[in-house]
């Protein structure tokens, strides 16, 4: 933490600054410019609400110097985790595929998906049991009936299984019949809902905020850390930008920057962050040479029908294509689907 | 509703598609440009799940003409709504101004900042019991001790009172204490949440998401009013943009576009948007100049040592006078505070 | 400039940048805290090309301290500057009303809306002669032929004129006609135009470009102000964000940033902004009750059948009733229009 | 292009509307809803400036339909096209490789360079002699005499070269020396410059603006191409968004979206997008797997002595390692290098 002063700072406005930090049991180092004076803080900042010093006299600015994240953060687990799921493991040496329909809607439509994706190559199936939708007269899903489906189709196919989480409820509900819970893009915030993911026990797949910085992302995932569970995959699924052409604006660059501050896996979700299945399969390859360390795709038996998000879902035939595709691309990755 | 197909689209694709309207039990109208084929929908969009349309052979995009939310549309409501709160009420012809600290700290701290911002001419006490924040390691709040706090506050000064809710728990211990519930940016989106607050008999107050489109704020409204709570207020508080000078960036155009597409009133929030209290007194004349229905300002005894944002709020001295400021622009707008 | 290096640098590491540092003439300052090691740079930092020693190695991130705009900046011009344009001014104690066409179409059309302007109460003609237009197909101005036209409307009426130049040979076309030109949003980094517009001797009106930072925009100024030319307005006209709503998001607190960092006056634009007439009265209400120096508002005879712009285009009507509207709001800011 | 009534449009509003389109010699479809009334117009809407019927009363909103450029549009040029540069072309089956310094120092430096990144495999020197820069302070280029030493750099590694210009003396300049002339992100809406490029009679790579949406892009270069100039190269750099982990963040899907809207090749810079040579492999394989048909690399001797941008610039040995890399990449998309 550097306190950077007013080029006009008084002795007496830096003396109150520095008082202050070492009344709260920290040291300062003082640097003075021919313009600026600068003062660091040396210790445990947690011991004082630093922001506030901005609020002092002649503080110009706060900046701060290491992160707020501790069991997230690669500089302290410099090994990349591997996270058990089910029958899988996500992490290096293997291309995690996560295929399935935005919304369960049926036993048999949920089991012909399974069936296909299993046969595709996908090892985790995902579908949506409960759904957050912008308008409340959409279909919202069909909750813990859609959760025992997942478990039916675990049971034929043994395919692990993922289902959004919501609530409370959901995660109770979640945890006797999946493998992996998913907090969504519009929960990443949710602290209270993040703390209870944090205490399920099951490993949590944690979407990117629809305009969560990276940080505050790794803060999320901080928060289920500190329940106890080191099960966190993250998944960018697209940000927020001022561009229309796609749904969202894929941030592929997440993909290094989180190699470096996280041991955390991370993988992409080309599907929702394009919105458009046509643009799906270069983002799938992309995010694969990235070194993404899998992927999340919707496939649907019938588009067109879809209860949710039908535009972006890829059909069987499509979706065994990109399989076809991404092999090579993970071979030279060092990666196995 | 309307289709665009693509410029070669057959006649083929053209018939599947209306064809598939139809059978929907909707209504089609076909207008053939030199270019361009357009499929208009007539009749209850609900019936299909339309936005999958695009997945058909040859459709360029899909236009949609009305909007989601019905009971929030000032369309099918035209007059403004005035929303009770305690003693007090928001909407045309008042200045609401909601002022208090960001988290409530101490039975004596919040009864000494009650008493003054009272006595500057507040009209409604803000104070946080429950914080989302964005690590886990900051301070989260009092919760129900809070909230019995600003049950003395209210009983002492009078003042009606609000208090943000990050869970059902604290939905359920607001009810007791609190004459209105506050729902965060961050949560703007937990439909779990927006549903429980539509439940709890309480106005609520709805904060814009970080990067939510107005529309996507109206359809969260919409989760509130659908569930029989017609009294929300809603709260402009910045969205995130790439500036950083400011914490957010305060979208005040958002005041006449929500006057002309909703009933429900709108205060605006100075402090978490601009995140410095220097900046605070013009963005709060600003938003009285814009036709706002009302502020929610932070106060704090003592900013320097609070324990959560700090820099953004305006001690007891600037908050007397920033009321000062605003009386006679509130004249003008014919509002009394 | 400060120099904060990674936790586990080495002692060499540090050696080799304060060695690099010292040896372009500068001096350092040292700071070892438990976890992180921070090096400030006394000096003239222009020496150094400082951005570099983000290259070197163990280095973590390179902090700014002081801003790069000098002749810009209010902290060695404490006083607001006054901007002397035709027969009136910019700055204190004025509300500036630009008001006139986006563009100029005929000598009639231009004339008729420069008396009427004038008689609502404006003080500077705006009219557009070269426009700059995202479609090579769409009108792009009368060029000196509008020009002419505005002198002729200066003569008839006395307002003061103003033209958006974008290319040497407009900026030595408007410097016989016009008393001030203006650089549009998107040449707000185009360099070339800025040195030559600082050479022009004019006045200049420097918009915002569309995704510019604060920083950004004042280093434009300074791009100008360095070739002798202190006359320059700021003029904020909407940013881009993800919001669709208006054309683009007015950043109204963008004024008192602007008057903490630099003494240049600075304007409002809430027709180019919000992009839609109806909003221009609350967003221009809002501008003065924030303090800016003035309003650019485009005012159109017919703007059904306008060239350009229409939609965002007042009537005379209109803008009679919007001058009448901000008189009381100009008035409490102590400015006289 | 289609006006959407607002519902409780009267039939005189809409006859208003409908016979002004049709005094304009254009056709009306009028499709009546329950709700709404929506009008198509058929012809060529260059007709009339049709966002103007936004004013109209009644009148809710305006779709257009179709793109308002041509000459770049896929729709009406199916054949991906090839663009000659110097002795080599960009297009399919080719991944081009331009590399080199930001800026150009000195003839030394850019023939040690040229050297080293011929013998890597590059077939474009990239080197900048006209550099826009932040602030007026920062070095600004060698002007004609970087040129020349691009010049000197091709005789003797045979490599074809780019330069970016930045005025209409820069073009006239580099015609003499270069084989391909750059129009950076700062001057995309620069139209009198893009005229000026189009009149060059040299290949363009026109780079996306920090906002540019794609639509804005493509206009662009319509600009270009309208002046009898088809040989234009798009490259995507990174827009500006929230996040500041990078630099800007790089849109990935803008290739498959423009493979899919135009004919035009488009390459990608990872130097410029992540502003971090350590995030450039990772973004530089991305672009491979997305099927882009080429990469912009900054490339310096000695980075933290670059005079422009040197931490996102590979040393030599870095670069040499990248090219191997990304080899097989480009094999399985069937490209050579």
């Amino acid at each position: 933490m550097i306190i950077v002063m007013k080029p006009n700072a008084t002795e007496e406005s830096i003396r109150i600054v520095t008082s202050y930090i070492e009344s709260n049991g920290l040291q300062t180092h003082l640097s003075k410019g021919e313009e600026t004076t600068i003062i660091g803080i040396v210790g445990n900042k947690a011991k004082l609400a630093t922001e506030n010093l901005a609020s002092f006299k002649d503080v110009e600015k706060i900046v701060p110097v290491t992160e707020s994240y501790k069991l997230a953060n690669r500089k302290f687990h410099p090994e990349p985790s591997v996270i058990p799921v089910g029958n899988t493991q996500i992490g290096p040496g293997t291309l995690t595929v996560m295929a399935g329909p935005c919304a369960v809607e049926t036993e048999e439509q949920l089991l012909t998906i399974a069936r296909n994706v299993k046969a595709a190559g996908a090892n985790i199936l995902r579908g949506g049991a409960y759904k957050p939708r912008t308008s409340p007269y959409s279909f919202q899903g069909l909750e813990e009936e859609g959760l025992r489906y997942m478990q039916t189709a675990k049971a034929e196919t043994g395919l692990a299984t993922i289902c959004e989480v919501v609530s409370l409820d959901a995660i109770n509900a979640a945890v006797k019949y999946v493998d992996m819970i998913q907090i969504g893009a519009r929960n990443m915030q949710n602290f209270y809902l993040l703390k209870e993911a944090g205490r399920s026990g099951l490993p949590v797949l944690l979407k990117r905020g629809l305009c969560a910085t990276i940080d505050e992302w790794l803060n999320a995932a901080e928060y289920i850390i500190a329940e106890g569970n080191p099960n966190v995959v993250l998944c960018e699924r697209g940000i927020r930008t001022y561009e229309t052409s796609t749904r969202n604006t894929l941030d592929l660059s997440a993909v290094p920057v989180m190699k470096e501050r996280t041991h955390l896996p991370i993988i992409v979700d080309p599907s929702h962050s394009t919105g458009a299945y046509k643009y799906v399969p270069s983002m799938a390859r992309a995010a694969v040479a990235a070194d993404a360390d899998g992927l999340m795709i919707e496939v649907h038996n019938d588009p067109a029908h879809a209860l949710s998000d039908g535009p972006q879902s890829l059909t069987f035939k499509k979706f065994d294509r990109l399989m076809e595709e991404i092999r090579p691309f993970a071979a030279l990755m060092n990666r196995t689907i």
